[in-house]
């Protein structure tokens, strides 16, 4: 993985650089010794490893606003961290910088009933910002499959998804505002409890921006009342594609579950394995859910059983008890885990339209055995994003490399396809250099633009998102 | 109205201008003459007047990027315009600038239903997206009151709503991609069929822009499913505060209508004696609407009945036929126009948290009698955005500034309970100087910062949005 050289002036200055930040911050919240900061040495894509020069972890926007404007004085890159859970190396530091970790800012700040929302401060992770909550019955309705761990900050920078998005969008369909301190220590209120408001509405590019534009402190999430029930239902096929094919025809009959996952052989057995949530034994399985009251459901899964068995289903099996329903989901949310504890894996994150999923599930087929890599597939079906788990050996030499290319090529059929090369991982460092399939120069400049806007010594976040050699151009211009 | 001095550089080329423009485009799609571009001198908000320098009307994205590459070159403004419906002054034009009309460009490009999307060129209605479906079971969902006229091109600028926004949300949930035209005739891709892509998303900063960033020439809309059915039901009250604690509660408990409409008896009497909707003749009324299967709807209306008995409604009564329901529709959806023809108001569009309606409606109806100006409420209650209309007399010396006056303290309002200036129409002119209300220096400047790299010369849709002054010292520093 390629990195920019450290910058030598930051690197002279590291001694003055953690003493004005320990100055700046609490006692204990700069961590510098070489074997501490090792912890903070990668995320969840672990292949890529590097020990920052430094890392703060601030209790408030006003310290945040403090560790920036010390970093920006010395011209240090910042790498903003929430939990460290990206698969796509978000967090990945440089030799050169500080890690600004949120994980100790975790406060709900404010919750509000009557108007729907609740505030916070953006290291909460994401299940207990719907524990806040739930007791009054509400809920937060974002749902990726880390949520146990991973942190709104980190939600916010990948504009992260889960099974649930299907109905109810994705971080940034439930994001009403935030407080984002700019790489100068300026501290903006972007967006609020409403709809829309004047002006340009900057929160849209903020979700999603991988810590390139700020550094995002609080959060104003739109939070839902429970709905009255839920049912999966367990549709097994001999056929990924035929699997596919049903997935397409229940979105294009306008039924819409809240959620339609995909899972094929490889990875219903590792599931099942870990889980026992009883997943028929098939070569694809779907779970569809539905929600509402009892009524409602019946109403609902009568249109999708009939849809389905027009594709000859191997097995169809509604969930009997709540106790049931659970499970399936735990086997679900387990599947990287799970997957882990069998091979080495790369995840793929590319989305496609869901009428290509026949198309791209055979392609991904070909591709497999083509390379002589194994894949296992598991994915938010019914929006049509994949996430492909390509097996390899890691202590086998060149294999991550054949992984890495396999995983390009599959990437770049979802943008042929008229998809895009991630649903919810986020560029990071992974996908950096295939930007250039998905945009134009034109439309990449327009973004770089908006980050020179923001951060127009491109400290925040290096060599992330953005092609390296385009990163580098425009540091040099800085 | 104070609007910048006409560049003396344009108004010395102004036959240049013309004779380029006549050059790239079709015959007859550009218009010079006083009395022909006088028809583009103002859009809704036509208290504010003045006519063009030139007015064109390209037929294509290429023929846009080439108007705007001319402009360009000269330094000549450019106000896009849609269908010219703006309540805010979003298209008034200056005298030195080039009105950029999309109203040819109105095809519906590419239908897709099994991923669930329509591309069309922005002129064309929103009410004709959904003509273009709605044959084949789906529709477009937001519904601005202007959806005959108004084009997807202003819907888009102004990030519009419409009554149904309460469960589908506003333009920017429904708006998918667009291809914009960059001041300097670039064309951008931005967004597309899918829930997220790498990179900035620039979508959402370009939703609701009002024209600063550059020109939507084609946009990606999401399409829905026609519900199995829907019924409205009237529910009328002795006092407006009380109607208002009625919404609030009706959210508060979690339940979701497709539309909450609050009335008040001004408004009623108008929209009555227009459409003959057979609304009761009571101080506050609410439209609400659900939809689903009859199952669903009895449910919902159920609970919601339930809700607003304890507010002892004068009357109830829910619609008994699709006549009905259209009626009762048309009589809301009329009801700019049939005050129109009561009085000259000035229609404002604040957005307030939904358990602030009684405090707000309250402290309105104070405003009122200490300024001596009726007031009529018609507006989308379940999701906080009022539109409180001022009646005047447009032949009465000084009744249109006190009108701008108590429109003002009525947005500041707006702000000061925890909400915002506008929640559909758009900044425009007429609101440009409260932003200061509604925004600190820093987050204004870093709007401000987002045009520049966009629009460095500031050229796009001069003299809206941004503060006079602000907008001033930009434009000399370019």
């Amino acid at each position: 993985m390629e990195m920019p050289e450290p910058n030598p002036h930051v690197m002279a200055n590291r001694d003055e650089i953690i003493a004005r930040l320990e100055t700046a911050l609490p006692d204990g919240a700069v961590i510098s010794a070489l074997e501490a900061v090792r912890v903070y040495e990668c995320d969840a894509l672990s292949a890529y490893r590097c020990p920052p020069l430094a890392v703060a972890l601030p209790g408030s926007t006003e310290e945040v606003a403090a560790v920036l404007k010390i970093c920006h004085e010395f011209g240090a890159p910042v790498v903003p961290r929430g939990s460290g859970t990206s698969l796509a190396g978000g967090a990945l530091p440089t030799a050169d910088c500080v890690i600004l970790g949120v994980a100790k800012m975790n406060r709900v700040l404010e919750t509000d009933y009557d108007n729907r929302f609740i505030r916070v401060e953006t290291g909460r992770t994401n299940l207990s910002v719907t524990g806040a909550v739930e007791a009054d019955g509400f809920f937060y309705a974002p749902d990726p499959s880390s949520q146990l761990a991973c942190a709104i900050a980190g939600n916010i920078a990948m504009n992260s998804g889960g099974a649930h998005c299907l109905k109810y969008g994705v971080t940034t369909n439930n994001l009403m505002g935030v407080k984002l301190v700019t790489m100068a220590g300026e501290v903006l209120e972007i967006g609020g409890p409403w709809l829309d408001a004047g002006g340009l509405d900057l929160l849209g590019v903020v979700c999603g921006s991988e810590g390139q534009l700020g550094v995002v402190t609080e959060a104003t999430l739109r939070i839902l009342a429970k709905p009255e029930g839920a049912r999966p239902i367990l549709m097994g096929f001999d056929e990924s594609e035929v699997a596919g094919a049903c997935v397409s025809d229940i979105i294009r009959a306008g039924v819409l579950p809240v959620a339609i996952e995909f899972m094929d052989r490889p990875c219903i057995r590792a599931c099942e394995a870990f889980a026992h949530a009883g997943y028929p034994d098939v070569e694809a399985l779907l779970i569809v859910e539905v929600e509402g009251s009892e009524d409602e459901i019946d109403d609902q899964l009568a249109k999708i059983k009939e849809i389905a068995a027009r594709h000859s289903p191997r097995e169809m099996r509604e969930s009997r008890s709540a106790e049931e329903s659970a499970l399936i989901w735990k086997g679900r949310k387990a599947a990287f885990g799970a997957m882990g504890q069998i091979a080495d894996y790369m995840c793929l994150d590319g989305t496609i339209p869901v009428s290509a999923l026949p198309k791209v599930l055979g392609r991904i087929g070909e591709m497999s055995r083509s390379y002589g890599l194994d894949v296992a597939n598991v994915f938010h079906a019914g929006d049509g994003n994949m996430h492909p788990l390509i097996l390899f050996d890691a202590n086998k030499p060149g294999d991550l490399e054949l992984c890495e290319e396999f995983g390009a090529e599959v990437l770049k059929l979802c943008v042929e396809v008229g998809g895009c090369l991630t649903g919810e991982h986020g560029v990071g460092v992974e996908k950096r250099d295939l930007m250039l399939h998905q945009y134009d120069p034109a439309d990449l400049e327009a973004q770089m633009r908006v980050k020179d806007a923001f951060d127009p010594h491109w400290l925040l976040n290096p060599a992330k998102v953005f092609p390296i050699r385009l990163t580098a151009q425009r540091r040099e211009a800085a």
